[in-house]
């Protein structure tokens, strides 16, 4: 156990929470010595001496043995990660974006320059998720990992179906109280959600899948009549990701708004609040909650990691190290509820089966069964289109 | 990463729930070579070659590395987990009599004979409480661990609160359905829930406190007028478990049953599940949630701990190596309701404030502050008196 000399990339949100926290925590011999920022004029309420713009003093810095990513920027992470592991450095991150997109490289790297790389506080902010799908769940009894990932725009929703607020009242509200990213369409599109799902993905089932193969659609189209939809049949609607085992053993994965029934635990999860359900061969189902936005939870999230390099801990991806993983299939069909207004936006969806169809002047609804594999083949059209679109499951 | 080749104490509920859960899983190389049981006439569903009442044929055999300690009884189980860990083989142990009452001498066994002891599935069956404070929760930003531990108490209020069972039919319920120990009063009384509240202060807090000297009282005198009063403030009774931080930094404990606000996450633990809440100073809390009892949950709790073995897993416990852990105090106050029929019965409790008063020909009771000490000083007494007891406070 070594003292940790730390180089922080970032004082946004988390590295400013990062850096109280760190102060309070009296238990780990952990110093953050420079804080490499984009804009060193911008004034913050701590010494000037720490801050450089300069990120070579410190990945140049031999007596910094642990580099914190904490950046917006997934293109400036991906490089700072890269030069830190290969010149030796451990590193906690918590750009999902990066980790999503690099993760066979990064993997790689760890093992090449035996450093590690710990991103525990990338997914669902305070909750351990990562760290117990790669611990404590790692048999093969796994059969599936639901949740809500992201914390503005579940903040957003909640604000919506509680308190009647408008869209972009709420989101303006999510990103003065630092929930949101300073690109709004990573957490309401459901970009955000998608990295982080991939990443459980990769802990809960030992599968790398390129995060643009994946379906993700948000929130940003939701109007009023879907809010009805739902309030008339007793359900609010949430962003929810979903990983799970299909009958044939293998996997299948999506992002998409939820009309939730209030039996389901998921349900009761408001604001900026995370909640995941792991379900199992014989444990039915656990459920881990906790706070996924803000600046001090998700410090408090990258301290755990700190701590966990202290003790030398380091992901060993069990899963994905096993011979014959789950393979990633986009066949299998999903109930969902589409909310369109012109027939022409309807018509790229070839719906297998329909259970419920609804038309009026204002606007119309199927609710019905419909491929993955068609919802990504038409995945770079739905931003253009008036649709609106949710998952029925439970 | 060995074979791991495992001895097995004990085929009752979880014994034969790890039996089914180990042949369902294919990630791990373990395999069960010798059953000890007690009753080698019983008739079971598996090979007859598998059993022995002998416990040495599993000591003894130099193949076996690593014993299951599954049985009821915890003095049997203290001898056969020292003289396992003396022989130099690791233990996965679900006794938890056993450990909260030796935990400082297993311990040093585990030290001295550079062996692991893992007991993850002691505590809320398949929820990963202790291996999460040891790991993720192992700085000094914890306040408190509060939770329904219990499941079999649990089902019990349960059937009461929500099905208007009688207390004696739903507790014949949980027994039948395994739920319950041998002894009833081990989970009625709250026992199992103060042994299972000691080993996670050990892991929340690094204090080793021997059961013997933390207050605990259970259900089993719960009346009518005790649920019919919950029922008019709105509240649920539930048997909580907790230990947290005094304003001084040092740390207190107890078992009592609560009553229960709607608001609050533990409320809605239902049936044979468990529930912990996990507070910190800057993640605010964090819920985590699963089936605390029954065969199959915790036998994959208990094959959890067999796989970390397979990965040379074991508890650092972090807290209790480092210099000053803290103080475990008794002289802070709790909010409690006590129901009384008799004056002489009420005497006993010396109440520091008393905000309510009720008293009438078929039941008296009292909403106030009274001491730890106080409760502690009269605990010996406490099941000759026709009381209830429950906390207040949220």
């Amino acid at each position: 156990m070594n003292k940790l000399t730390i180089g922080l990339f970032g004082f946004g949100t988390v590295g400013a929470g990062l850096y109280t926290v760190l102060q309070k925590s009296k238990t780990v011999d952990a110093q953050i010595k420079r804080i490499c920022i984009k804009n060193p004029d911008k004034r913050r309420n701590i010494d000037a001496k720490y801050f450089t713009s300069n990120a070579e003093d410190i990945l140049g810095d031999p007596e910094i043995n642990l580099v914190v990513e904490l950046i917006d920027n997934a293109a400036a992470a991906y490089d700072i990660v890269k030069t830190a592991l290969q010149r030796g450095k451990s590193v906690v991150s918590g750009n999902k974006a990066m980790l999503a997109e690099h993760m066979t490289e990064m993997i790689a790297l760890q093992q090449k320059h035996n450093v590690a790389l710990l991103y525990d506080a990338s997914a669902c902010g305070s909750i351990p998720v990562i760290r117990n799908l790669e611990e404590y769940y790692d048999n093969d009894l796994l059969t599936s990992v639901t949740g809500i990932l992201n914390g503005s725009s579940n903040y957003i929703l909640s604000k919506i179906f509680n308190e009647g607020e408008t869209y972009s009242n709420a989101l303006k509200q999510a990103q003065e109280l630092g929930f949101a990213e300073s690109n709004p369409s990573f957490d309401v599109d459901g970009y955000d959600s998608l990295y982080k799902l991939v990443i459980l993905t990769l802990h809960a089932f030992g599968v790398i899948i390129p995060p643009s193969e994946v379906f993700n659609f948000g929130i940003s189209n939701l109007a009023e009549c879907d809010i009805r939809y739902a309030r008339e049949k007793g359900r609010k609607i949430k962003l929810v990701a979903r990983v799970g085992k299909t009958e044939d053993n293998n996997i299948t994965l999506y992002v998409m708004p939820r009309m939730l029934t209030p039996d389901l635990y998921i349900y009761s999860v408001e604001d900026e609040y995370n909640g995941v359900v792991i379900r199992g061969q014989f444990y039915d189902k656990q459920f881990m909650f906790g706070k996924g936005a803000g600046g001090l939870p998700t410090g408090s999230a990258v301290l755990s990691d700190i701590t966990a390099r202290f003790h030398d801990y380091r992901y060993e991806y069990k899963k994905f190290c096993t011979p014959n993983p789950p393979k990633y299939v986009t066949d299998n069909l999903v109930t969902v509820y589409l909310r369109y207004r012109n027939v022409s936006d309807f018509e790229h969806f070839r719906f297998v089966e329909i259970s419920e169809k609804y038309t009026s002047s204002e606007f119309c609804y199927v609710v019905g069964k419909i491929s993955i594999n068609n919802l990504l083949s038409i995945k770079s059209l739905l931003p253009t289109l008036d649709v609106f679109l949710a998952t029925m499951c439970s």
